[in-house]
C-alpha cells in the first residue's frame, strides 16, 4: 500500500527570495500544500550576524512547526548557511531541509570542474558552500564571492542591462575574464537575474539555480520517505510575513508568476 | 551666571547612516558627550511598515533614555517621518528632535523656490517633508522621490560614478532635465553622495544637507534652552549596536572620517 501525507511543507526565508524557492517547489510538486513565512519585518538577514542569524531562524523554525508541516525547507540560503546545524541539533525528530546541501548536489550531479559561487556576505562568510562542494569532491574549483548590492536590486525589481551589469562588474568582472564552467547561484533572489547573468558570461557559463534544486531534492526527498501528498490533494498556499502583507502580495507577483498565495496573513515575533 | 548641562546628546538611527548626524554635532559642538545607538539588527527601517517603525523607535527612545542624556535626535529619517509625532506624545517631558524638522528649516532659510526630496520610501510615503515645507510656506515647489537603492549603496562604500549615474539616472533623470533651485537629501546616508549627486546635476542644484541641518538647529536648541555643555567639557562619544559591533567599527569610518567612537558595545532588544 502507497503511503502519503497531505501536511504541508513550511518554506522559510527572511523575506520575499525564499518565493523563487516555492514557486520551483509548487511547479514540480503541484500536489502539495505549502505555508510560507518570509520574516520581513528583519530583512535582510544576509549582513547579519551568526548568532542574530541563529535566534531568527529559531523564531521562523517555531513557527514553521506551529503550522503542522510535515517538513521545514530553510529557503533562505544565509540560514543554511549558518544556522542549520543548530537548528538539526534543537530539533532532531523534525526534517529540516536546508537550500546549501540542495545547491552542493546540483554542483555535483552538473559535472562542472570549476565553480563560482555568488551569495550575501553571511552566506559567503560562512564558506558553506565550498565546504560542502569540497566533502564531495575535493578537485572541483570553487570561487566564492559576495554580491551584497544583488538582494536589494531583486527586491526593487531593477532588471535595467545598464545597472546590472555596472553592478554585475562590480563583484564579477574578473570572472568574467577567466570564467569557470558554472555559476551557482547561491541566494533565492538571483534566480531573477540568470538570464542577465546568462549574457553577462556570454552563455559561456551553465547557471546552476540552488532555487530550482531545492525543489528538486525535496521532491525526492517526500517520494523516499514516503510523505508525498496524495495524487489528488487540492493543496492550499497560504503566506504569513512579519510586516507589510498588502506590499509582499504586490511584489510576491514578480517571485511568483501566476501562482500567487490563497491568503498572506501578518504575524509578530517581538 | 551662565548655565550648562554635560550630559551627552542621544543619537538614535536604523543603523549607520545617522553617523553623519554624528560627525556634524560633534563638529559643530566639539564639547558636547555624544551617546549613539544603531538598530543594525533591524536595519533598514525605510522599507518597513509605519507600525514596525513606531514599535522600534519607542524601544530605541527608551534605550537613550536609559543612558542619561539630556536630548535625544532622532537622526533616521525614516523615524522622524513617522514617528516622532507618536514619540513626542508618549515623552512629553523629554524632548526628542526629528531631522524632519532641521531639513525643513534649512529649505525655507536656503531661500529656494522649488525643491526636490529624495530618501526612502518610508519617508517619500509619509510626505513628511512636503507638509513641513509647505505649513512654512506654500509658494514653495516641493516633488518628493524615493530612492530605496542608495542606502545599500552607501552601506556598501559604493562610489564609482558609473554604477551611481545608472541607478541615479533611475530615480533623478526627470529632475537632471528639469532641475529645482535645491536637492534635498532627506536621508542621513545620503551626504556621502553630495559630491556624486553635485556633479550629476552639473552645480546647477544647491544641495541641502539634512544631516548638517540637524546638528546646526541642535546646536542653537541647546543654546537657547541653556542645556550646552561647559566649554572645557572633556566629551565622549559611545557607541551601541543591536548586532555587529565589529564591523560597526570598521564601517563607522566611512561615515565618521576621524572622529571615531571611544567604543561599540552590543545591546539586545529581543
Amino acid at each position: 500500500m502507497k503511503l502519503f501525507d497531505n501536511r504541508p511543507i513550511g518554506i522559510f526565508d527572511s523575506g520575499l527570495g525564499g518565493l523563487t524557492v516555492a514557486a520551483a517547489l509548487r511547479r514540480k510538486l503541484p500536489g502539495e500544500a505549502v505555508v510560507y513565512l518570509g520574516d520581513t519585518a528583519r530583512v535582510p538577514y544576509g549582513d547579519k550576524s551568526v548568532d542574530s542569524i541563529i535566534h531568527f531562524a529559531h523564531q521562523d523554525v517555531e513557527f514553521m512547526l506551529s503550522c503542522g508541516v510535515k517538513i521545514v525547507v530553510a529557503a533562505c540560503n544565509t540560514v543554511s548557511a549558518v544556522a542549520l546545524n543548530s537548528l538539526k541539533h534543537d530539533y532532531p525528530d523534525k526534517t529540516i531541509l536546508g537550500v546549501i546541501d540542495s545547491g552542493v548536489r546540483a554542483v555535483i550531479d552538473s559535472g562542472a570542474e570549476s565553480i563560482a559561487v555568488i551569495g550575501t556576505r553571511a552566506t559567503i562568510n560562512s564558506d558553506a558552500y565550498r565546504r560542502g562542494i569540497h566533502a564531495a569532491n575535493c578537485a572541483i574549483k570553487v570561487e566564492s564571492i559576495a554580491c551584497p548590492l544583488l538582494v536589494p536590486l531583486a527586491e526593487e525589481g531593477i532588471t535595467a542591462p545598464g545597472i546590472l551589469t555596472a553592478v554585475f562588474d562590480i563583484y564579477l568582472s574578473k570572472l568574467r575574464k577567466n570564467p569557470p564552467d558554472a555559476l551557482l547561484l547561491g541566494c533565492t533572489h538571483y534566480p531573477l537575474f540568470a538570464e542577465a547573468l546568462n549574457s553577462y558570461f556570454a552563455g559561456k557559463v551553465k547557471i546552476i539555480d540552488s532555487a530550482g534544486a531545492c525543489a528538486k531534492y525535496t521532491a525526492e526527498f517526500l517520494e523516499t520517505n514516503k510523505i508525498a501528498a496524495q495524487p489528488d490533494n487540492s493543496p492550499g498556499f497560504g503566506c504569513f510575513v512579519t510586516d507589510m502583507p498588502s506590499e509582499f502580495q504586490c511584489h510576491a507577483r514578480r517571485f511568483l508568476g501566476g501562482q500567487l498565495p490563497d491568503r498572506v496573513e501578518k504575524i509578530s515575533f517581538a
